[in-house]
């Protein structure tokens, strides 16, 4: 390699930004506005919390300051440097700040009250968001060739349907953590809008390959496409989780003071797997859920007990502070643009139509889970609503509205980016300022809580018998003789998520953890906030 | 902003990597390598280390692993893409890598054996740096009349000799650390070689700007323009830390269970203050660096027990990754580079050069250090002699020499990078390997320590009286009347360093922390190590 070719590869020669002090100065600017930003979002949202204001939560927190600052910005407009400040790269977005969140969301996930309503949630993710893409696209083209709004051929709307169905739960899981709710509600909640992304990606990358190659496509391919992203994609990330297990079961690294190795190496799985995955043409978001599910599971229970304590604050601390500069971002994105009145036909029609299709979603699936659980273990309507109206979106719609500005040219894709944007800054600001006010009207709050604000404590003496329903015992057999055949079919699927609670208490846990399998559900905590509850009382 | 602005603001419209999707695939592969690199440098280091193999410290394994993928890339060269994927950002190196570096070796720095030997330290750091500079600028610059090597002006001589003087301390300290060394002799070295990054770095920026303006410079300008960089650097950086350090005394977030905002917060911190020197045209690392001494010094200790344990973990963990990742990369680009033979020569030169101008700097500070120090306090040759074989050159001299790449055009600037980084490459490997037997040559290991491999414990109690030399009792007006003119203002800076620890006790600690003055230097420790060890003794 001559001189001028190793210049090549220490800078990007294309770099339009003229000289790099310059450039480092500007970049320096810019860094240093949105680090205040974010130092002002985490004080105000701090002392909202503390002042009980739950209108307004830290996520539209962070989007207000985001569009005041983005506002000024826009009338200042004297100095176009602003904008350039704050040019947003694409790839530091998906190698920087999305995987952490994603990874937080299924390392948070705790595995009791997941698993104890995993078919719940399996089907909510699963099938429920199936439901609502099509549901979505579907109405999204009538609503086209109605001229109500901005006309998507019929793939496009599909693909819109897929990436604007992937909930966000930190808004309303925060409301939920401070008030306190019912723990079933919480990790239907949850483990809903963990998995529902996963979900949403795959349905969006088989609708971006349809898109791709059009000719020729019919439902077999389709649904081949989309099982090769979703199952290579879980498969890559758990395997990098039981991969992670057994090293730390066997390298002895707990012993010693060796803490920072421990979590050098903790820390580069998560993202090896996102990388992998990339790698081999499949999904780094859906892996590295995966991954984190397996690694909080298995790999966090071999570690010593400071690194335990160590991850847990670095993801929560990296997920938060990803997290927030989003939804600053995105304040700011929305209030930077210049919008055409085509787009807010779009924007309005778009968002009741997503509450049409998660209504379908939610309803219907619940009916199904009712017709499989026993009487005691319904899901009451109550919690059905809560379950729809907790359907805000967040940074995944972002993240693949952002991917869609390439895969669909001629403007469709700014288009959706655009109404992604605006529909995600309008269900934070609406939905997350309402659902202290909701969850207060459904009488689903503060049901056996009264720990003040910040000191929520759900125990594991709350998971079982609470609120009318409780875990499953698994004797579904006993009103077998009352079903068709489809709830047959239910039931199977029902008993085979129990069979798989003891695959793993039998199996799974003995060979990857250190510890035995019966007393590992002991250790688990239901949330982050207890997680930490727990740090603080160890000392 | 129209619809194709926005677009512009999404993504670098420049970019020449292609599709998206394929450059983020290419991309995957890239870093999901240089992930696994990582892991094996930090699997290999813990391996040599556990078997005590002291001639392979964990640096110069990084440096390997880099120069044998690097190797292998060269030879299989049919796929030119491993070159583009491991595509070098100049702005992620000094965005991302180098901060938390530099944040991290000012964190570390103890305060009390660094203010006992404050008066030696800055004497070598910043008048010792000076004349290594110097008589390396004038070394080469003489190599070049006399064609010993490539000639290279007179003031770009004076930039090279300030850059190759920044010392890295990494893997000297961490064999100090495993083989157990003098109190002092780890404060000199250590102290040493994080103050004189800033003595550099204000040196190449002032030696920059005179070659940029090269009209009409005389030496006073020059001076103005280095204390205005230092000078400016320092006061925003521990402008930053005190603001840090009042912020955390009164907001209360060390009481209720806030840990995750209060780490969010004291985070973003260091980083504020790199960016604001950068934008302010000033040295961010001199600025970070200063953030670090002051918030470890004021702020930590104002911070809740959990977060105090967290951050100390969280900037360890990040600074290793740091620091792993960039031997690993410059192993990497030594072994891509074609080499032109004009270079041999100038790195071996240089080699020499750096080792006369370090002997020169190092016995003649230490001359005037001892000439004020009283008997009992001396610093013997043979630490002397440990110091002055302490100074192999790392990530800092890496960074400044990819700086110069931009500010000298006409492939100067790529022949000091070049030789930069073969300086930086072998000095790590020779000396590094060497260390050890070095220091058992000197006798400078082990006294007084018994603990096995990384169970270093070095408290307080060793801090005085050890290896005949103790800590200044400030009592020097006992022998004033032997003095001419020049020890006589010597012993005044000696005074003025003793009233700044007195300052120090008796004002600031009182003003910026929540605990008294008197107590304070108790909790500190000298080593990571030993910090690590109280983190684990404390459950």
């Amino acid at each position: 390699m001559g001189m001028e070719e190793v210049e090549l590869l220490q800078i990007s020669p294309s770099d339009p930004r003229g000289s790099p002090g310059k450039e480092q100065q500007a970049a320096g600017v810019g860094i240093l506005l949105q680090i205040m930003m974010l130092v002002l979002s985490f004080v105000l949202g701090h002392v909202l919390r503390r002042h009980r204001f739950y209108y307004l939560p830290e996520a539209s927190a962070s989007l207000l300051i985001g569009l005041i600052v983005g506002g000024l910005a826009n009338i200042s407009n004297t100095e176009t440097n602003i904008r350039t400040w704050f040019n947003f790269h694409e790839e530091f977005f998906f190698l920087f700040l999305l995987p952490p969140i994603i990874f937080q969301s299924g390392f948070s996930l705790a595995p009791k009250p997941f698993f104890s309503n995993f078919g719940a949630i399996v089907t909510f993710a699963i099938l429920g968001t199936l439901i609502a893409s099509i549901v979505t696209g579907v109405l999204v083209y009538l609503g086209g060739l109605t001229y109500l709004m901005y006309r998507l051929p019929f793939v496009e709307c599909l693909m819109f349907g897929a990436l604007i169905s992937a909930t966000d739960p930190v808004t309303v899981l925060s409301i939920f953590q401070e008030l306190g709710t019912d723990m079933n509600l919480y990790a239907l909640v949850f483990g809903e809008s963990v998995l529902n992304d996963a979900m949403a990606i795959s349905l969006y990358r088989t609708m971006s390959l349809v898109k791709s190659h059009s000719s020729g496509q019919n439902l077999f391919v389709i649904i081949v496409r989309f099982l090769e992203t979703f199952v290579g994609s879980l498969s890559a990330g758990v395997g990098v989780g039981f991969t992670s297990a057994l090293l730390f079961k066997y390298a002895g690294l707990d012993i010693d003071n060796l803490q920072n190795l421990e979590c050098c190496l903790f820390v580069l799985f998560p993202y090896f797997s996102y990388m992998l995955a990339e790698g081999l043409g499949l999904s780094g978001i859906v892996s590295i859920l995966f991954t984190g599910i397996v690694m909080k599971h298995y790999t966090f229970s071999n570690l010593s007990d400071n690194s335990q304590r160590f991850v847990s604050a670095f993801f929560h601390l990296i997920s938060s502070l990803a997290e927030t500069f989003i939804f600053i971002y995105m304040g700011f994105d929305i209030a930077m643009e210049q919008h055409s009145w085509s787009h807010v036909g779009f924007i309005f029609f778009s968002i009741l139509f997503i509450g049409v299709a998660r209504a379908v979603n939610v309803f219907s699936c619940a009916y199904i889970v009712n017709l499989v659980r026993p009487e005691q273990r319904q899901i009451p309507l109550k919690h059905q609503k809560a379950l729809w109206y907790s359907g805000l979106r967040g940074a995944m719609a972002f993240a693949l509205a952002l991917q869609s500005v390439h895969d669909l040219p001629e403007g469709h894709g700014q288009t959706i980016f655009t109404a992604t944007t605006a529909i995600v800054v309008l269900t934070v600001l609406l939905i997350g300022g309402s659902t202290g006010t909701m969850l207060e009207a459904l009488k689903v709050v503060g049901d056996g809580h009264d720990g003040p604000v910040g000191e929520v404590s759900f125990g594991n003496e709350r998971l079982e018998g609470n609120n009318g329903y409780i875990a499953p015992s698994y004797d579904v057999d006993s009103d077998s003789s009352s079903g068709n055949r489809f709830k047959m079919k239910l039931k199977e699927f029902h008993k085979s998520t129990a069979s798989f609670t003891a695959l793993d208490r039998n199996y799974l846990t003995p060979f990857f953890t250190t510890q035995s399998g019966a007393e590992e559900g002991e250790q688990e905590e239901l949330m982050p906030s207890s997680r930490r509850e727990s740090y603080r009382g160890h000392q």
